[in-house]
């Protein structure tokens, strides 16, 4: 059984997750804030791509020092556990992830990641080779469930979103509208990657909630009934 | 005064007008059609900028005949004036807008647009001249006012988009957000150009309505109040 998959992210009222320089971007507020800190505190894993971690340097602790000793009491570890899906192996070694207390960190790499930099990965994280070129997410999923992870939380970027939406590799997607416009045709938005052309292949949803949050809505979405 | 300006669009859940090679997409259903079919009947102006003409050679006449019917009988024009932001004036002179009995188009051009492509669109149209490398967008306000228009609907592309919300020349933008992913980093979103880099930049919305509408969700935003 494949993990329960919620795709989490938030982009202004024209799409985009940042501008187009990939400064990291204040999207909604402090009730959205406490909304996303609840769901990685209910999630075995939180995951992002390495592009993610390159340009923002996310820890993807709890904010939430009460919810982290819930977890604690509850014996789980205080955070859930951070996943990086990283074809070369890319991530930096000195990165807030790997902050003391903070749990593991689990680094999906490609046959076509340098051995050197896996090996030094090694030292810091739990690295495992996941596909030939790319890392291949169906795998990805499978290693995940035998690590124990039941509901996986994936929070960006654009690129790995396209990914798990292209794929249909999903249960779940909500959608924090913010009140702002950024634009900007080469800023990320909520689904880059190569996208589809042809109409016939589009990912179909059906509209399961809307929220009102801070300023903005979120939308959760899931696969079309 | 100048016109009241309405922004409408359809994007998918993930912020995309059409695929990335531009091929109309159909992100909404019935009754989102008829929604901004009255929208279009309501207005005095519907406008587009010359990249959606190219790519799909709209009339953006009413669907409607009744209200058709109901403008004539009140003595206005049965469609609404058509207006095209069109710097170079590119405009085909056989698209589907100069198609008989459509009543009245409108061409803004920019002083760099060649003298024998204005001359053979002023056969067919109004052809006004409103900046010198580009069309400036205040000017076109303004002139569309003397011409008597107070209401005025903006359905895209991207790039106009981008220019009237970057200038925050609006009063409303209504986005339908439809229940499908196209993604793709090259597919035109809700607002592309440059975009914003600096977060003090960021044009600031106000929520001001949600409506769920066929599958998915129209937002109605106003400037930040």
């Amino acid at each position: 059984m494949r993990p329960y998959v919620i795709i989490n992210a938030a982009m202004s009222a024209d799409g985009k997750l940042a501008t187009r320089e990939r400064k990291q971007t204040k999207i909604s507020g402090p009730d959205d804030f406490l909304r996303v800190d609840t769901l990685r505190a209910e999630s075995d894993a939180v995951m992002v791509g390495i592009g993610t971690v390159l340009s923002d340097d996310p820890s993807l602790r709890l904010k939430s020092e009460e919810y982290a000793a819930v977890r604690k009491a509850g014996g789980k570890d205080p955070h859930p556990m951070r996943v990086v899906i990283d074809s070369m192996a890319r991530m930096p070694a000195d990165g807030d992830m790997f902050k003391k207390g903070l749990g593991r960190v689990v680094i999906f790499v490609s046959e076509k990641a340098p051995k050197e930099r896996c090996d030094a990965l090694k030292e810091k994280a739990t690295v495992i080779s996941a596909g030939a070129d790319s890392v291949d997410l169906v795998i990805v999923l499978d290693e995940l469930a035998k690590l124990g992870v039941q509901k996986l939380m994936v929070e960006g970027g654009a690129t790995l979103l396209w990914s798990f939406l292209s794929k249909e590799l999903f249960d779940e997607i909500r959608i924090y509208i913010g009140a702002l416009i950024i634009g900007g045709k080469d800023a990320p938005t909520f689904a880059d990657g190569a996208g589809f052309t042809d109409p016939a292949e589009f990912t179909r949803l059906s509209l399961k909630n809307i929220e009102k949050i801070d300023d903005g809505v979120l939308l959760t979405w899931i696969k079309k009934v």
